[in-house]
């Protein structure tokens, strides 16, 4: 992986583990919040590690002590078509607007969908302030952990509008608690990483953003090592049966493993196993 | 609110708080339990709630201490067409009195499925038995929370029958592990609010009927403060979610959002989280 | 019910209870590990059961203290089409040889379907090794228990491949969090029963293979006693609903219950509850 | 049938042939166009109809010789909430106002899908000018035939507005083919009976409307004196299994006809047909 | 193709063109009614026929001149469970009787499945009397057409029950206009070869049956002459984008087709087309 | 509209009348078939038409009299994956190519979805040779009429493959009878302009080229004319109901025209068609 390839202002992409990627927000000053442009990095910078031969687990965190990222950058926004959108003054009918917005919407919504569309799995790791885009980011990525100061919220009702860029849309299929999700949506209150845990937002809280990264790291190394046909194939099948009955959902994979199947990582695998001296298979480039 | 509007034998409806409505179900010598002509007057008084400029969150609970309801009043059942449809010695065919039990199905689920279709969010706050028709009437709701001392459980199977009034198919819809819903679906045993908050299917338990109603009304209040159209919107696109695919949900949130941005609510919210006297917005009638 | 009919090389099908079938798997010196013949048989046992007009509720458990089942025998399948599918050398094309895998998987997809077609509940007691194929079988069951020392993985990435007998489609349906399903599918880590306990992909923990197996033959006493209208209708209904929108839910479950409505289950037991002398009622076989 | 229970300002209902009602749109000197209050009044004779056991089949047609209907009174409508919604000058702010457009828009919607919601089969007879609203409607109704002389057109873009109360929603469920939808929903243009015919829209043009109307009540009778059991099934079903694939089409199929074969009907009907002399079996009311 | 595999009381199985199978039914003097054993004959027939590797193209039609099949044979079908299930003097109440229904209803559904799940596409060529199973049948079959004396119907309501061996759940998903499917479903009326050309439910209408065969026999010799790899994978691809959405259907063909085309089928095709003598490209069995 | 802006070696987009785009396939010595190019560079002008704010309707055309298109430039494809993949000798393993296939098909796939995604109107005018690529692109578009000497063939399985650009995905969805989908895309046979509009593929036949271009352009002009907010809404809201129930189509529609009835649009058609001086209205831009 040439590093150059990902440099974008507040982004960082390094390879710190063979065929391991991590993706860091670096506006630590603003926490990390994002602008809009931002939202078109970050979908830029995933659309590229999909195809990346060289990267086959993505991990994604943040620089600074207290945030992964406070949300939308409000004062940047204030002069987006958001805020414009509403005011008064404006020359374009309620309708023609409207369909300005539906736009808009759809032009950030995108960029977000592409860390869940990324074909590589991706682990988010939080920690401090993880608000508003916090959540429409992670809800994207395969699994979530944080550390122990992490502090969450859905920001929106707050600022009054309905969360658009993916959490409504997105909390429904973690397949966390309706109840909790409808407490956390509609109050906006905050809710803590052990909180996050026991309702199965994260799969896991570390002591600290230290600790945190390492198991991410640590999990992103697991499964790099792992034939990335059989890797990329179950984020694959799992997404898809996310959103289908289990009678599409079988047929589905049995598709999908006509071909897959006929790869030389399944007997490398599965005769390295049951070899005396289990020595770790390497599989080839995807 | 006029209370009057909403005056009805079996329940009343207050406003303790500014925009919020209590719902109590008032019957407590039954032990709240449940009559049809209470199905068809409950799912009145959400009708109303809906549309009523005044609410803009909503309180489900019970006068008493020893039920929140112990589900349908299995005497006066006894005389209606659940028992008399199954009975002998009557003219009408099967296939006709089939024909008349659906209908008197439907008839029955519609009530109860006004309170999810109320455009309001609803807070159920149950206590002490909480049996058949708790469950059907509080999947229906929002937000599930309890006192300690509650016991619930789905009654259809220790009566004959498979549940119809909407706990088998809105359980799973509430997100909370599958294994869990068979076992309590099955068994009709009972279950306890810490098991209950364990699984997700409540999302907070209090130490007594009191406090887990000052909880309740807490949450409303903090609803009701937030812009009614951000509320709003975040409860008909999560339940539109619930049942679509992630694909669709955004389509449908970006083309909700591109009327609902266009409020002054949020430049209202965003300016007074930005400034430096944080006062409080007030937002129109919805 | 005669035993002899389910009588089969690997597995055991005894009636310790009345209405209260338990299947065994029964190989315990290979870890309980499934070659496809024991796919093919276990399927046909369940399709036999589900019939059965003496069972009403079914127990599934393994023979041995070391594994509920070790997953698929490598050592069998190492000679058989997955990785014959994979060699090199052969005269079949690829797409020709893809057709014969689709072909392959599907027939091994169908009696694994069986016992979530079979009209009773079954009830999964899980103990010890419990990998691969246990959570192929034990998603397909209603509901799952185990004892205290058992280890679960999906080991399909460390073989090579996806999940194709069920576990990647049926794990979303089981409604525990998603940022948990990806970590066990993607890492194929080890987990215990405390973890599985705590995400509700099991909904109790034994302290012993023994107290699992009695609590699980408690649960299917209580489910057998009850109307076999009810519960054969709470377990189609249920699964209905985890593929359908609530709408199309309570459509469902209004025209099944038009018919199975009109039993005098229904009545015989409301009347018990109403009675005095609390007596349990007979139900009719179904 | 007591005809007075039916008895509305704009609507006739009267039961020429034993068990068929026809339901006259009686407004000739404004073309039959409808007014808010006509929908709600047309939904409300529809939910009636459903029920009363007089009535097997329907036949919708409407009084004059100029237009079945000329669409929405676009006089009066200019006073209501479409065209006050869109002007200026009004306090409500833009997202309120589509908030009240929203309900609006359903308020109408529901009387409309009452005709299709509606038990029995329902017939329209068009003729004259079909325009606008006879879309709306006629995509309710189950079989659709006109007169000779009958110009449809659905004018919705050339009043600037997207079809809301059905038209759009339904022409592709009425599977006629979609590049002629587009056509005339993208034109507003006129096209004739014959082109109707061709495209499938309607199944039947004859020479004039007494013509027409005459096919209608013959279609209707033939429908009345079939078993109400096995008519109102196969509109039930076939209304199913045009939102749902084959698989969910076969399933409700079994589950309905479980309870709807348990009838006379049956045995009446086919002994009759098997018997030498040929008589009419009489069936009970539904 | 060993004949003799086929061999079946009231159909042949013959193979009168390379890799053209023909299935007659074969009961000409009950006018080819079907008992519920042909039913079941006939799937496992098709059964077969999906994998055998010499048939890539099959047609369907029947012994005699008077009829393609005159439906369910009544005289045998009055001592089944369809008329005995809805008698009177039984012991088994209405809820089991139903759930006894539904089972077999299922059992009848499955083997007509099989028709549409064969592998091959099926070319149905009617003649004569073709009413209930024959439209049942027929929707089942890929391509329909027929004799020009082609007289069809659907039965079901004039025998007093809803279609439930497939008709009503197939016959929308053949995509003719839904007013003409409600017509001939609501009235069991008769209609000709003529009308179901104009309908779309067939593709061709010949002179005589002769002719009707003819073509049914060229086109599958043209389809046999094709890639089996293509034209099996056309015909899933088709019934699986029926069900889905247009984003379902292309993500299902790329997986598909990600293992399909890699086949020296295409290349061979190809380079044929491209070559200046233009010979046949052979391809091998599927 | 700067027609630079969409200059491009292969394809002509001009703007003969105001509001209304004509796309010319521009390669008629090769009879306008499709190199890999050409189908991104399709795309690419459609994604801009979209939200070309001069462009309210767009024609689809070719240069030249042979042909609209001959599909996929067969020779400059012998070259691509398409055949590399599937030939021998390459070290990439099966699983892997496959991989790299189902990437490359979504690649071609994504520029003809712009077709179909393009907020405005397209009417494919077709004419000669319309083979292979004609159907994948012309099924993009919202109306499709031809000249009278147009030939047409889904090419698909005479080349060895199933069509995976769209024809099969997008065919049923066109609501032509499937009887005769499957029988030209099965056997790859030519048919006429006359059978195309026969079964409804095309919804107008016109002489020749010019008189079919004529009536495109005339359609365009119409539609071009009218309110954009009501023609961009319309194809938005039939496209949404074509892959969704109508319970979900009505409340799509709702919540769009919450938004989009918020123009003046409305009341200046609704006033110029009542006032005496039947005015046109003008639009503004979208």
């Amino acid at each position: 992986m040439a590093p150059q390839d990902y440099s974008c202002e507040f982004f960082n992409v390094t390879q710190p583990i063979e065929n391991v990627a991590v993706v860091e927000i670096d506006r630590p000053k603003k926490l990390n919040s994002f602008t809009s442009q931002m939202f078109t990095d970050l979908g830029n910078i995933f659309k590229k590690l999909s195809h990346d031969p060289d990267v086959r687990a993505i991990v994604l965190t943040a620089v600074g002590d207290r945030a992964f990222t406070a949300g939308l950058d409000v004062t940047a926004a204030a002069d987006g078509p958001l805020i414009k959108g509403s005011g008064a003054g404006e020359e374009r009918d309620t309708a023609r607007k409207a369909w300005d917005l539906r736009r808009h919407i759809k032009e950030i919504q995108e960029p977000v969908s592409e860390i869940e569309k990324c074909e590589k799995p991706v682990i988010c790791v939080m920690h401090g302030i993880s608000y508003g885009a916090a959540i429409d980011i992670s809800t994207c990525c395969d699994v979530r952990i944080c550390s122990n100061d992490t502090t969450f919220s859905v920001r929106e009702v707050a600022i009054g509008l309905a969360a658009d860029v993916g959490t409504l849309t997105r909390l429904p299929h973690t397949l966390v608690p309706m109840s909790w999700i409808k407490d956390i949506c509609l109050t906006a209150r905050d809710f803590s990483a052990e909180e996050a845990l026991r309702m199965g937002f994260v799969s896991g809280v570390y002591d600290n953003k230290k600790a945190a990264l390492d198991r991410g790291l640590e999990l992103a190394k697991l499964i790099a090592e792992k034939s990335p046909i059989a890797v990329q194939g179950t984020k694959a099948v799992i997404n898809y049966s996310r959103d289908h009955s289990v009678e599409d959902g079988l047929d589905y994979i049995a598709v999908w493993n006509a071909a897959m199947l006929q790869t030389k990582d399944v007997s490398d695998a599965l005769l390295a196993g049951l070899g005396k001296n289990k020595r770790k298979p390497v599989f080839a480039k995807l």
